[in-house]
């Protein structure tokens, strides 16, 4: 559930284009009615705001937030801004300019946390921004780990069922392959079971997931991955997030906030896109299970670690302290 | 380019439905009347008279089209009124219920003869139409061809950029790498060969084709693959497929009417594929091609194999013999 707040009644979005436009005038720039405006408009209404000041100002919201506003706070108010497809397609790209399969985590909440229209849409943004497809740089990326090359493009070019339908057979014969693939011992996560990871339904998988730890007695597929010997460091962390992302994303959203937090210093660039991406998905549920897991708030935790307009950003899309 | 002729003036999707209606009731159903309309309809005008009659009739033409029509004639109408993705997605779940790789053609025609979206938007259809997701279809079908079934599963999941921009040292390193494993004498292919044929764009494609071809010494990449003694009868007969329908889906489309024509019995299945598929988008070149190749026309050949309504029928999508 969605964690923003709208004001009644709403402004037209050329009133919001007028008022931001004069917020980029005159001497400073004026962050809390940008903060104001943006920060309380669904995706929707900023899509509307964007057509609007792009046909009264001849120019895009985008690029005029680019070159006003800087730092973590201007990172989060572009990112906001942008079509949510777009804003993945930006991230992906962003994510495979940097060294290290560890970052690849990204790519696959855009893979397995999102609905599978939206990533359709992440491709079709990234293929007419980048000339490329999501795909083939994710290859032209491999630095040698070829099944985790492979079971990255096989998640983001999944389009799976999205229904309700569940075959029982077929779930259960899904959780015995499972088992026995990260039982069995191998370094490399053999075809089957990148197959199913990346073709079934979430439904389904998570009804496999579920069949797995009976099958295991009790031991969740998760930990089974966490105590997989054979796997290295790399293909571990990864499998960990594929499963997470799919049986729980607001599991996996509470970690990537409380990693990008706690420690020495800031990860802000983790901390904006978990907030940025998830305020109109999940956020709610995200604020609940983080007070439950960690006994404090999202809130206290970004007032604790951030500061000024970025601080106040975020508080904006992530709403009350008490859910 | 399309062979349809359009009248002028175009009644109504109204006027069209009720003559259609018309066309169902009375004691013979009226062929002629259905051919004279659906026939000369574009796949934008064909899906207006879905609607129009949906609403008018309470009924969708689809079901009223397969009530009242049957055999060849009755396969070849309804599959030409339902919309593309829908058809294409249709076509693709019958070949799945079918024993033999060798009907996988159709799955590479859908996968790598259409534009990125049209893919998309048959993946979209599959899905809502048959619970769950073309590619897990595609590997449940797998019948121990691991290699063919990986290499299915990636061409139907890719998207594709779609534009003109060329990285000539990409088609260059492609080109080698295409080379090389072709040339290396596996039984498989190897994931190297499956990731450049079903990511890269077609227009990079065609140009490592080009490329492979001068390093080849003038032998095509097509004339490789046909001469590898190492790829099993079924696998070489789809990756010819794949590598026709990427370099020049046209003269992949002459073949296929081609064999569906020649030889003992017509395979209307194939005919009818073949031309409804095409018709609106490059059925005028297949027919000059076709010229060009078999000294005979498109039209003298379903004239000379088919007959009655399914004949007037082809013949009103093939449009005239001179082209």
């Amino acid at each position: 559930m969605s964690t923003l707040t709208i004001p009644d009644p709403l402004p037209t979005p050329e009133e919001d284009s007028q008022k931001l436009n004069k917020a980029f005038k005159g001497w400073g720039t004026d962050e809390k009615s940008i903060i104001e405006i943006l920060g309380h408009r669904t995706a929707a209404q900023r899509r509307e705001i964007r057509d609007a000041y792009a046909r009264l100002f001849n120019q895009t919201l985008v690029d005029s937030l680019r070159s006003e506003l800087s730092g973590d706070f201007g990172r989060a108010v572009v990112l906001w801004a942008l079509d949510p497809a777009e804003r993945d397609a930006i991230l992906a790209h962003e994510v495979l300019k940097k060294k290290g399969y560890r970052h690849m985590c990204v790519i696959v909440e855009i893979a397995c946390a999102s609905p599978p229209d939206h990533l359709i849409s992440v491709r079709q943004a990234y293929s007419s921004l980048f000339n490329s497809s999501l795909e083939e740089d994710i290859i032209d990326y491999s630095t040698g780990h070829h099944s985790l090359t492979q079971l990255l493009v096989r998640l983001v070019s999944s389009y799976r069922y999205d229904g309700m339908y569940l075959n029982e057979d077929l779930v259960d014969s899904d959780a015995d392959d499972l088992y026995n693939a990260i039982k069995m011992g191998q370094q490399e996560p053999p075809i089957g079971l990148i197959n199913i990871l990346s073709t079934r339904s979430i439904h389904h998988l998570k009804a496999s997931f579920h069949r797995y730890q009976q099958k295991a007695n009790g031991k969740s597929i998760y930990e089974d991955i966490e105590g997989n010997k054979n796997y290295d460091h790399e293909l571990k962390s990864i499998m960990k997030c594929v499963v997470c992302c799919i049986a729980s994303p607001e599991k996996h959203f509470v970690e990537v906030v409380r990693n990008s937090i706690v420690g020495l210093g800031t990860d802000e660039d983790s901390l904006t896109r978990a907030i940025v991406t998830r305020a109109e998905i999940d956020l709610k549920n995200i604020k609940e299970e983080y007070k439950i897991r960690y006994k404090t708030t999202v809130n206290a935790d970004v007032i604790g670690d951030t500061s000024g307009d970025y601080k106040n950003f975020l508080l904006t899309l992530v709403g009350s302290a008490e859910p």
